[in-house]
């Protein structure tokens, strides 16, 4: 499943495509889940590099990984599913089932350990239902939107740059069929159905032609609604499957909109990201921390995006869960951090801007204290998230090999932020953005405040008072209204709102010339003299007392569905010698049920066994279930082994003797015996991490009866 | 704070006001938060009788309780605090600060382990977004609304059956001014703003007039928008405000409504209830588990209501946590639930069916075994989850004495119910709704079937085969086409679909008249003929070996809000001497915070026991906060009070010379002193609920250093 675009771009290393998947399957899975102002939404992002192939994929256990398996056993096990299956279903929209529920909420319950309360975070819980206004300052209600284009035959609606770049790719495959070079099978997706272009033309095209197709793919990500239209006439693009006309892109707001009340006039949307509920409650937020900065608040909560046409499965989702922090700092004095000591010394592989410029790929791997030393990473706060995101991803389970992190190119980022590092998880699909961590400046707050008039700021008593020396006018109010009539408060304000630099230049005018000439919108001609009679302009000092900032806010995001699919790529792999028997290797901590318990058969004498030992566990706090049906051992196992069940208690005819029972570790699948409570007390520890198989194996006897297979 | 509508009805028990607030903030919080066509929102309810006057309301310590100083410190600590609030708000939207969300946090752990965990239930996690169709066949697009109606003038909106109760209230109220009887003073409750009814009119009303106002409010949950707008006819009632004339009331659908997708064709609406993607999921869940029954599946997620306006704070709210249970039952057999044993000496709180509509509120306590015995609550399974509701409620902390069942009249539930009881808690509204605990039978699983045609059933060998006696119909194929021409497959269809019970009619029919007469809606008349060369009718003995069944659901639905406010009231008081002193008693296990550390002041020498206490108490899973401020000691542990931190560790100079501390008691203000181990252990025991203070005191030495007031 070689991606033919890759090849093709082979020798121009910065117009490979972002995370290539399977030709069949073109997907942008770069693009960021938190769609924020900060980030890649507001902004046209560059195609990023790739640094592996998917095809390379392999399992942590270095066979080839075969994603189709993953999946069906996902499936088969009711990780997840299609929600609204039994209506047809809704795409985008997916369900967790039980492994996938408890598996999401082990990751949020350790995501809640380490940065919340670790740090003493302050965790919010903020509505969904967001009123116009809000995200209209925020800048979604204008800019968080996709281009579209609507076949008015059908009715059909594509996102037009995929469009664009599904038909320009399969031309170009086309005309690698027409020269007879060779082309990748179309690997066995079950998506493959859903695409667009299902029969591709097997035409001889220019070589010209080929470098523009190649070039305006590798910029896809760059064009804006009219650019895409004039590409689509340009290139002749239509329907794939009709040849229908269609219309030319038009904006599509990405939020889902509703109203909130009875009435129609408070129009509302779903959220797009948890942030904003943080910025709005900032003043008390602060208040509650005691006026102490720095300080981070916290939120875990669904975010919803009304995709175009969403595939990847759970990558690209309509309705998704985030736990957003927004650290928040004060934005003089370098965006020191109090515990980056503690992490200086962790190693991370950083892809940074200026490798991505010079167009390699290459991956340094760096301690984060001197990325900081260096200016790789911006600052301290920065760099001490990026190490503390990569220990959460490690303690979860994350393959060490398939996580790296990747500098924002100065135009991925918006104007404002200082600095942006993704996490990226490798897998079948490419390097997938898991974790944002951005510096967002003092943007949110700043138009929040402007909009409102809360004084979303720091106020701080300065230690020694600060002399201020700025341009100060003064007004001859009283001359004010019979020159300007009703003006004159317009005129006032325009004034009031001068720059120090202007203030200066003017005062320089009124000195030369008796008067000055400043701009006021909506009074006559939009200029207005003003006279020195009526105005002074002089230097003064003035002693702060306070000092007022606005903090600025560094933004780790991370995608939970996109870090729980991730993460089933990365611990998955299948036994030896035998395909079909797929493990999923995810830590105890993490697992969704850490043993489950075997009685040999469903005979009565095992029950007490059974119940024993559950409530034991439970009480240890360790979730258990039973698998007392008629299948084999073996089997049983199988099945567990698939669901991520890292330990196994078989009950037997032994148990029922002596009390001792059989521990069966996951990975292994090596067995120890001994008695209950050696027994309960190696799972605990095993599940709270204090010790490793390895450990319990050298410590309790072997058992060498072997597995029974099915 | 006494209620004028209560004492109106005083000797007409029947008609009293179900949970009555102040006269000044008539709403209705027994209604249901979950809103599934089960109960209430389906079917009109009668008013619900009242045992506790809000004005004899008392904290757990016996004062009186004032909701106001609770409110305050809910606010001033920032439990909840309106959303959006520096835009102004939105009603009915509130967002949970840091000890909100932690406490609320803390709840669903809690419920998670005393639910799914030690129930092995399947937890899912489904989706919010709902494609139109799913609802619609629900039956919520067409009956989950309240009626509204619109002021053409000036815009407004109001709810009718409010509108009315307010109007009607008023003029009481007036009439007793008129007369010169004794009115309560309205309590100052900030709400009173939002009341419509601002100035009561003193006219003093005809008796037969009072008699009928008491008995239009009294029945006022049970009219229809038809009925609401012909009282507003009859008693002349306006826009209180304006005096302008309303509208007939209308439908208002109480969904958010939304569009999936860029088109226009996929209508959508934002669940108001979790249960619905749990029934969706039905036939993948028993495959998961293992065709085992019973099961139950669980969902703990967020809901909306469009209320058309909400009040009533925490209570009545737009967006809200649920936590429900779909505990998925064979209907043969009683109902039975393997575990009943373990809770049938729970005694409960019952307020059944029969003595509400004898007029009375006397409580029953019953153990639950006996309840469930006598037939007054409907099954095994019920009963169980009665108990094990009460079990949840206690361990978080629920004043026991303001728990109760209330089960619901027949006309509160709708016809398919077979029974439904809701935990009722105490508060200063009333006896509020805070768990409904429904026997939904099989209508959602049919329903969805018959819509999608999915298996939503069980399907399971039979022990020993059933031979089924049944009436059937051969029809003579060949010559009914040219008996009936194009209405043949109708007719047959019919006939088909003829009952046991009609099919042995008929075949007496057949022998008697030679032929039978059928209902054919949409053929000819109405009615059909089948003469007897057409059709056989005859009882005949079939083989089953499978049985199959759609599956009753027993359904405990917890709206988490609304426990966390109640439990709020439930645990707080203030202290002896001080009414200005608010405390939280939240039971450790739920507390937001654990362990306040306490340094004597900022001076360095304190630090790092700080920082080694913090990383002790941290390791050991329990939640710590630091309060460094310059603030007195007590000033410090008064704020943590108010937080509902249940321990204190003061750090002083003796700590920095033999390393002890002193641990103090919210509750008591008891302090003992120990060494650094022994007060972590002391914590940890606490916490986890394995010791209580009064053991911890008793075993380490007193610390009779004072309390330092502010």
């Amino acid at each position: 499943m070689q991606c033919v675009s890759r090849l093709l771009r082979a020798n121009s290393p910065r117009l490979c495509r972002p995370s290539t998947p399977p030709f069949s399957y073109p997907t942008k899975p770069a693009r960021c889940f938190s769609a924020t102002p900060t980030h890649c939404k507001f902004v046209v992002p560059k195609r990023k590099q790739q640094v592996t192939m998917p095809s390379d994929m392999t399992t942590y256990k270095g066979k080839p990984f075969d994603r189709a398996s993953l999946e069906s056993v996902m499936k088969r096990r009711l990780f997840y599913t299609p929600a609204f299956d039994i209506y047809g279903g809704v795409s985008g929209l997916y369900d967790y089932g039980p492994p996938g529920t408890a598996l999401t909420n082990n990751i949020v319950d350790v995501w809640r350990k380490h940065f919340v309360l670790k740090e003493n975070m302050l965790e919010v819980d903020t509505t969904m239902l967001t009123p116009h206004e809000v995200l209209k300052t925020s800048g979604h209600v204008d800019k968080f939107a996709d281009w579209m284009c609507k076949d008015p035959k059908t009715g059909e609606i594509f996102r037009a740059d995929h469009l664009v770049e599904e038909v320009l790719e399969a031309r170009l495959k086309g005309n690698k069929e027409a020269r007879g070079e060779k082309v990748e099978a179309e690997e066995d997706d079950p998506k493959k159905k859903k695409k667009k272009v299902k029969n591709i033309a097997v035409v001889k095209l220019d070589d010209a032609l080929v470098t523009e197709y190649e070039e305006t793919l590798a910029k896809i990500d760059n064009y804006n609604g009219e650019e895409l239209g004039l590409l689509m006439k340009k290139y002749d693009i239509k329907n794939p499957a009709t040849n229908g006309e269609l219309q030319p892109p038009v904006a599509f707001n990405l939020m889902f909109q509703t109203t909130i009340g009875p009435s129609s006039n408070m129009p509302g949307y779903l959220r797009p990201e948890t942030a904003q509920g943080q910025f709005l409650n900032f003043a008390k937020l602060l208040e509650f921390n005691q006026q102490q900065m720095p300080f981070a608040s916290a939120s875990i909560g669904k975010s919803f995006r009304n995709e175009i046409s969403p595939r990847a499965g759970l990558l690209r989702v309509r309705e998704f869960l985030m736990a957003e922090i927004e650290h928040f700092v004060d934005p003089e004095g370098g965006k020191k951090h109090p515990r980056f000591e503690d992490v200086a010394d962790v190693e991370l592989e950083l892809l940074d801007r200026d490798v991505q410029l010079s167009g390699k790929t290459t991956i340094k791997t760096t301690k984060i204290g001197e990325a900081v030393k260096s200016g790789m990473v911006d600052n301290e706060t920065l760099g001490y998230f990026l190490a503390r995101i990569q220990q959460f991803l490690l303690q979860i389970g994350a393959d060490p090999k398939k996580i790296r992190f990747r500098q924002h190119m100065a135009n991925e980022m918006a104007h404002y932020a200082a600095d942006c590092w993704d996490a990226e998880l490798l897998t079948s699909y490419g390097w997938i953005e898991c974790v944002g961590c951005a510096d967002r400046s003092a943007y949110d707050l700043t138009v929040h405040m402007k909009k409102t008039g809360a004084p979303l700021v720091v106020r701080e008593p300065r230690k020694e008072p600060l002399n201020v020396e700025e341009w100060v006018c003064d007004i001859e109010k009283k001359k004010f209204g019979p020159k300007f009539k009703k003006d004159g408060k317009t005129v006032e304000n325009a004034i009031e709102a001068l720059t120090q630099d202007l203030r200066e230049k003017l005062s320089l005018d009124l000195e030369k010339d008796g008067k000055i000439v400043i701009d006021v919108p909506g009074v006559g001609d939009g200029k207005v003299e003003v006279p020195q009679e009526l105005i002074k302009i002089e230097k003064r000092t003035r002693v702060e007392h306070v000092r007022e900032y606005t903090p600025n806010v560094i933004e780790p995001s991370f995608g939970i569905g996109r870090i729980v699919y991730a993460l089933c790529e990365h611990t998955y792999w299948t036994r030896e010698n035998d395909d079909a028997r797929g493990v999923l290797s995810f830590p105890p901590t993490v697992a969704p049920t850490k043993a489950l318990i075997v009685p040999l058969s469903s005979h009565a004498d095992f029950k007490p066994f059974v119940r024993t030992l559950g409530d034991k566990l439970q009480e240890a706090g360790v979730s258990t279930r039973v698998d007392d049906s008629g299948a084999s051992i073996g089997k049983r196992y199988s099945r567990n082994d698939e669901l991520g069940t890292p330990l196994g208690i078989t009950i037997d005819f032994q148990s029922v003797k002596d009390n001792t029972f059989t521990l069966r570790d996951r990975d292994s699948t090596e067995q120890v015996r001994a008695g209950l409570d050696e027994i309960v007390a190696a799972i605990v520890s095993l599940v709270n991490g204090k010790e490793q198989w390895s450990d319990v194996a050298a410590r309790l006897p072997k058992f060498e009866g072997q597995e029974v297979e099915e």
